[in-house]
């Protein structure tokens, strides 16, 4: 019986993937993916047979990928990041019809990536949001940056934009700009590949031509602050320790 | 120069931590970590010198990992999950002092493990929250529940249970029942580690008491269904690609 792999391959190169992840991929003989995440690990996949498509072809890749596994083959299917956020684990599942022997890998995701590049803006709870609303209604995704907004959350905010999408981003930082003020925004686009670049703007002095759907934006909540061009959402130690006066083997604050 | 790496070494064992993270704990001389996270990876550790202490030690362990790589250590100071989420890579920052030879390497979350684990529940916008009062107001916590109701947001808790905190989730999953209904609930114990447990409940009949502070729950939204005993939160392409009638290359629904 052929086996399935879903394996998420990081934000970039090899050497943000896991060793699991790494050994599936070796493991396989086909290898399925959008064209630009198998380019990143082609050192990865040598020899083996490849099917590639564009962004647009998810469920012609996902069918090819179960067939092939239901007829004996060794297969991984390639996604950038983690396997399952805003990526195809799910609809394996949903075309799997009657295939079992399915294995998803998880792997880190991009908001994870670029928080350890801007410094530390991923700390406490956070919202991950889509703007792709190719398959959310934008409906509610209005809805939810009012739901971000009341709770204060941190957000890490996916496919910012398409050709068909200026507007939704300059939208969605303008209703938090109107709840929660000038907010601080680390943006990484290319994250962990070849031209990787860094910006942290306020909402005010956002260049929304910056950004492309290789970006993505980490925008922080009200307590998060800049310090050396570091981008930092305090998890509550500092305050907490000092208020009680909780001291641990006698380290002094 | 020293050198301080924050390092993300994922869920459980070994074979989930990327290729950059083992590098850099290979590269260190001294490895600073809560008990359990070091436990886990003691094959990658043999031999070096080794600071450990308790859950409640943060700012001691931190504080030494910084002074050590000031005074010319290689230091990787290793992080259960992620690097930044809940955990210590911002308080990190906090406390350099302008020591600034710092690395943060991410890593797999536990959220993303046990999305693996259940099928896909994470697929779609999710919100992370945390239950640990220690270092958000329950007040925070409250208003932020009612958010995820709003929004209706898949949740990954984290944090769920301490001695001190036994009613938090049933407050939270009961907030949840009135508001979206009898949610899918998927529960992982030990995820990636000895003695994993999965379990997939209704809210209705959640079982509290399995609960412990090593566990995490993934809540589905209300779009959230079981099949073949897996937890799948549907992307929307199967309806989407329906609806307009689109084919990729000849493909047919
Ligand atoms: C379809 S989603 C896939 C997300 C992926 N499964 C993950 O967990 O990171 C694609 C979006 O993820 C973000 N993204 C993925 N990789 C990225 C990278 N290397 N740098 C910046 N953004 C990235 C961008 O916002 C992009 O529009
Ligand atoms: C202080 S937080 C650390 C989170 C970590 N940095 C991450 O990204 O996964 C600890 C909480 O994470 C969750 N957690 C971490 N590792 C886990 C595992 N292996 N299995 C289940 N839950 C886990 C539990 O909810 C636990 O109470």
């Amino acid at each position: 019986m052929g086996k399935l792999f879903v394996v998420g391959v990081g934000p970039g190169g090899i050497d943000l993937i896991s060793e699991r992840g790494v050994l599936a991929i070796k493991k396989s003989n086909l290898i399925c993916g959008y064209k630009r995440y198998v380019e990143l690990i082609t050192d990865l996949i040598n020899g083996k047979e490849i099917f590639t498509n564009s962004m647009k072809g998810e469920m012609e890749r996902v069918k090819f990928a179960i067939n092939r596994a239901k007829r004996g083959d060794t297969v991984s299917l390639v996604c950038g990041g983690d396997a399952s956020l805003y990526s195809l684990a799910s609809l394996v599942f949903e075309m799997s019809d009657g295939f079992e022997n399915i294995e998803v890998i998880p792997g880190i995701t991009a908001a994870m990536a670029a928080s350890a590049k801007l410094g530390a803006p991923i700390c406490e709870d956070i919202v991950f949001l889509s703007l792709s609303d190719l398959l959310t209604p934008w409906k509610v995704i209005e809805k939810r940056v009012d739901a971000i907004n009341f709770g204060d959350f941190v957000t890490a905010i996916y496919n910012p934009r398409s050709k068909k999408r200026k507007d939704y981003l300059k939208f969605v930082l303008e209703k938090f700009y109107q709840e929660r003020g000038d907010l601080i925004c680390g943006v990484v686009k290319n994250c962990e590949r070849e031209d990787e670049e860094v910006k942290i703007w306020r909402i005010s002095e956002f260049e929304y031509d910056f950004v492309d759907m290789s970006t993505i934006i980490i925008v922080g909540n009200t307590k998060t602050y800049l310090e050396n061009d570091k981008m930092i959402t305090p998890r509550g130690y500092l305050d907490k320790y000092k208020e009680f006066n909780v001291q641990s083997s006698g380290f002094k604050v």
